[in-house]
C-alpha cells in the first residue's frame, strides 16, 4: 500500500500568517502531499483559498484545521506513523531523507517561533541548509527531494484547469 | 569567471506581500544567488529584515529596492545578462534547466497578478510544475536545480551565527 504523507502546519496566525500558509497548503499540493492541516485558530479564508484550488486544479487533497497541534501529533503516531518537523537547527535533509520511507510521513513545518518540545515529539528534525528562509521553501524542496522530482509530473484528478507549456505567454485549457 | 545570480521581485504590494517577499529575499540568499531587487515601491521593513540575516547569518549578499522591473531587466540585458522568468505557465524546469548557464542570470518573480509582457521581455519563461503553488517553492526549487543541491552547504562569509545540526533542540554557536 501507498504511504501517505500530510503536512501540519503549526503555529498559524490569522492575519499576519495568512499568505505564507496559504502558500504552505499549495505547496503541500502541488508537491505530491495528500493533504495539510493547520492547527490552532481556524482561519476560513486560508482554507477557502486551498479549497478553491483544489476545485479548479484537482486532487484528491485534504484540507483539515483547528486543534492542537501536539494533538495531531500524538494522533498520527498512535495510528503508525511517523513525525518530520523540518527546522533549520535539524540534520541535514541529503544525509537522512533516503531513511524516511516506510511508514505514513506527517511533514511539520513551524511558523516564525516554533515551541521547543515539538523538537521532542518529532520522530526526526530534518534541515533543508541550516540559514533562515522559509517554511514555504523548506516544505518544497523536502518533498521534491522525497519524491525524488516525480512529484512535478504528478497528474490530479477531476481538474477543471490544465497548463499546456509554453515559450511564452499562457495557455489553459478547460478540462471540463 | 564565476556567474552572478540576482533575483527580481516584482509586483510587491507593501502590507500584503511583505512577508512573501521577505521569504523571497532570504530564499535567494539561502539557496545561493548573490543579491535581490525588489522593484517598485519600496518597503524599508523588508529590506530591513533582509539585511539584518546578511548582518547576523553572513554574505555577500546584495540587496536593492524601488525602480521600474522593466528597467532592471533592460539593464540586465544590456550588460550581457540572461533573464530567466519562473511562471507556472512556462517550460518544464527539469527539461530547459541544463541550457541556463553560461550568462550571468537575472531570475524573476512576480507576485499574484504578472503583467503579460513580462513573458516577452525574458529569455525564457520556466515552470517549477505547471500547478499553482507559490513563487517562494519555485524560487528555491529553481535554485537547488540550477547549483546542483550544491547551494545547501554554501559558507557565508562573516557569520556572527553558525549552526551545528542536530538530532533534537537548537545548537548556535556564536563565530565571532
Amino acid at each position: 500500500m501507498q504511504m501517505k504523507v500530510v503536512v501540519l502546519r503549526m503555529g498559524h496566525r490569522p492575519g499576519r500568517d495568512r499568505r505564507v500558509t496559504t502558500h504552505v497548503g499549495l505547496v503541500a499540493r502541488a508537491f505530491g502531499a495528500d493533504g495539510v492541516i493547520i492547527s490552532g485558530v481556524r482561519d476560513p479564508e486560508v482554507e477557502g483559498s486551498i479549497k478553491k484550488v483544489v476545485e479548479n486544479w484537482g486532487g484528491p487533497f485534504s484540507v483539515q484545521s483547528g486543534g492542537k497541534w501536539g494533538s495531531w501529533i500524538e494522533k498520527w503516531r498512535s495510528e503508525g506513523g511517523s513525525v518530520v518537523h523540518l527546522s533549520m537547527y535539524g540534520q541535514p535533509l541529503d544525509e537522512v531523507v533516503g531513511k524516511l520511507g516506510g511508514k505514513d510521513l506527517l511533514v511539520v513545518v513551524g511558523a516564525e517561533k516554533v515551541p521547543l518540545n515539538v523538537f521532542e515529539m518529532a520522530d526526526s528534525n530534518v534541515a533543508v541548509g541550516h540559514q533562515p528562509h522559509s517554511e514555504v521553501a523548506a516544505l518544497a524542496i523536502f518533498l521534491d527531494r522525497f519524491f525524488g522530482k516525480a512529484e512535478l509530473k504528478k497528474e490530479f484528478k477531476k481538474a477543471k484547469l490544465r497548463i499546456t507549456p509554453s515559450e511564452k505567454g499562457k495557455k489553459v485549457e478547460k478540462v471540463s
